[in-house]
């Protein structure tokens, strides 16, 4: 990943300005991106600081957690934000550190995939703990109505988002 | 940018599988997460076809719209989530383009910021339009009102998350 962090400024302001005739889509889009962004960057330093990890890492050990036969690299890519190029190193260096073994499955040695090991699951596990934590711990100040109510909204905005897609199939 | 995109895969599906006992702050979270990703790649996807342009383009040239005395390079980087590696590159190419130009100001021979030419204001303001058009598009099933609420609420968990993060400070 060849982002930056950018957590003491909000990209809302900045990306917009204090004073806009911006519509209400766009403003509540900025606000979208700006918490999130927001909420990113506390998990990838709750992440570095808690358990030494990379919010890549973090991504493909939860893919590999949940398919317990293994996916092969370039799906692994395809399920992450992370480059083919990249994958190969993300997957070098957990597999050095323990966390993850390379198997050529079915005797077919055309195919490699990668899985987490005994080691690795019980990693991921603390850390989908401490994730979970965190997340509470940051909207802590929101009552669960209003949880639920967004969770339910956005669920809408993403619908509608679905159905207005300009060309998803040639992706 | 090393991002790929995976806009055929629902992330909050995969992140979180089909049945989950995670807590609704989780539930929330990565619906929110997977919204904005998707979002996201259209409006790569968009700005590509009818610009040829690319997300961190557009992003740079919208921070230099609104500084109109030019920016550093690094707080350019800052503003943006490109690294300080990349945006020299993301420069070049703007300038290349005629959309940029490189001014040392003041005299001071060791500064240099960049700003958008004539050509890149006329041709952000185009793009910042479509890209406004774009997000009605996309929310064009969710009402009004609902979109005024969603930028409270939402607002409310950005407020939480501010509140409760563990020390931005030595970001």
């Amino acid at each position: 990943m060849t982002e930056t962090e950018a957590t003491s400024i909000d990209l809302e302001i900045i990306a917009h300005g204090p004073k806009s005739g911006a519509k209400a889509e766009t403003r509540l889009w900025l606000r979208m991106l700006s918490t999130t962004k927001l909420m990113t960057s506390e998990i990838r330093r709750r992440l570095r600081a808690e358990f030494g990890a990379t919010l890549p890492q973090f991504d493909l050990m939860a893919q590999l957690y949940r398919e317990t036969d293994g996916l092969r690299l370039g799906e692994l890519s395809k399920r992450t934000m992370v480059t083919n190029g990249n994958i190969t190193g993300l997957v070098e260096r957990l597999e050095a550190d323990g966390m993850v073994k390379r198997v050529t499955p079915d005797g077919d040695r055309r195919v490699t995939v990668a899985r987490l090991t005994d080691e690795g699951k019980a990693l991921f596990a603390t850390m989908a703990a401490a994730h979970e934590a965190w997340l509470c711990d940051m909207m802590a100040d929101v009552d669960q109505d209003m949880i639920a109510s967004l969770w339910r909204e956005i669920g809408m905005v993403k619908g509608s988002a679905s159905n207005h897609l300009s060309g998803a199939a040639d992706e």
